[in-house]
């Protein structure tokens, strides 16, 4: 946890918080942060500053809070993900947050089991908190947009050409002609198959809506690799 | 599981495999093959091909095995990387074996705590079987070499100098006035830091040894994630 993030209410007053629960727990057993330190907070979707520790104890911590620098910006990048197996999207979530990615759709196609929609991680809380982990991580304080598509098609077809519009869509393809581009200096719409890649009609209907397939060459990387390796081949 | 790893004990003539275990649990219960079909073989620090399955039941997989492809190259990159969090070792190993990494050195670090070392997860076997997961993962067959290297200063100031000669080598630095290049075309040497960073001496003793400190951007990012992120930008 590089950056403690505050809620509204946390607010005491307006340089007043008072935490408990989880982030009580790390500051007093990871960070072991003692009164008079100051550590790292923001405001959630607001700005960046330091906390004074003014108590810390089993029932809380206080802090008198001076908020005045901006978050780092955000990568001009929306995700185009197949849903992947919970375990992975948990990781997928938190590191897409810290690498400062914009907006990620979560959509279905052929090669996504059906159990995935099901499982408990697919939550409101658990997809807020695993990106909330990611901004702690990072030092960030604004969530990657979040947005759900359970059909392939309606997605594809009716959502998905706003969305790629103005920005280079690329999806990767093994043994398409064109390599992935590099260091690229427009908003990007990238989409990530599931294990096992898209169908050939998936594939198709991808560039109709505008995406251009790239190769990224002979190894297959597990998505939350994949994503990481990408952003830092492509801003 | 994209390429099962086969050793040498494995094979019953030179055409010829018998296997148990986990390889055989995972082809009956995650790719679900049956008798006839093909799969993604290869032998370790060998050749890749396809095996067909001549016999699959609850005690063995048999394949005929044809071996004629060459794994994919391995990225001309070092990574000297402070001894992560068990946990996160694991992924690490895992994620750089199937970057393609050719060499890691783990090392000893001001903030990697003392516990880290005695965990259960740096025993030879784990070690070797994560890098085995990143090679089932990316299609690979040579797994990254693997140095461990428990004191800092000998490391830096005798056998890191041998290491970087030759290469480019980078070292992550917060505020370092150069930025990260990008996509270079010669052998390279990063130092990755512990969470918390490498203190002030670290740093001075690994610019010594021939490394340019660099800027990765405002974002503190996860070791996997950061590993990921720099081999994407920087090849």
């Amino acid at each position: 946890m590089n950056l403690i993030i505050l809620f509204p209410d946390d607010f005491l007053d307006p340089q007043r918080v008072r935490l408990t629960g989880r982030r009580l727990a790390h500051v007093r057993d990871t960070h072991r942060a003692v009164l008079g330190d100051s550590l790292n907070v923001g405001l959630l979707a607001g700005l960046m500053g330091t906390g004074l520790i003014t108590r810390l104890d089993e029932e809380a911590l206080e802090m008198d809070v001076a908020l005045d620098q901006p978050p780092p910006p955000k990568l001009p990048l929306t995700l185009v993900l197949a849903l992947p197996r919970p375990k992975v999207l948990n990781r997928v979530l938190a590191s897409a947050a810290s690498l400062g990615v914009a907006h990620i759709h979560l959509i279905n196609a052929w090669k996504v089991e059906k159990s995935y929609w099901k499982s408990p991680r697919m939550a409101e809380e658990n997809l807020h908190h695993q990106r909330l982990l990611g901004l702690e991580q990072a030092k960030d304080t604004v969530l990657p947009e979040l947005h759900i598509h359970r059909l392939f098609r309606p997605f594809v077809e009716d959502v998905l050409p706003t969305i790629v519009e103005g920005t280079q869509a690329l999806v990767g393809h093994p043994g398409a002609p064109e390599p992935c581009p590099r260091h690229i200096h427009q908003p990007i719409t990238l989409a990530v198959g599931p294990e096992g890649g898209w169908i050939e009609a998936e594939l198709a209907s991808l560039i109709r809506a505008g995406f251009c397939p790239v190769d990224l060459g002979p190894r297959i990387l597990r998505t939350e690799t994949a994503v990481a390796a990408l952003v830092g081949r492509l801003f």
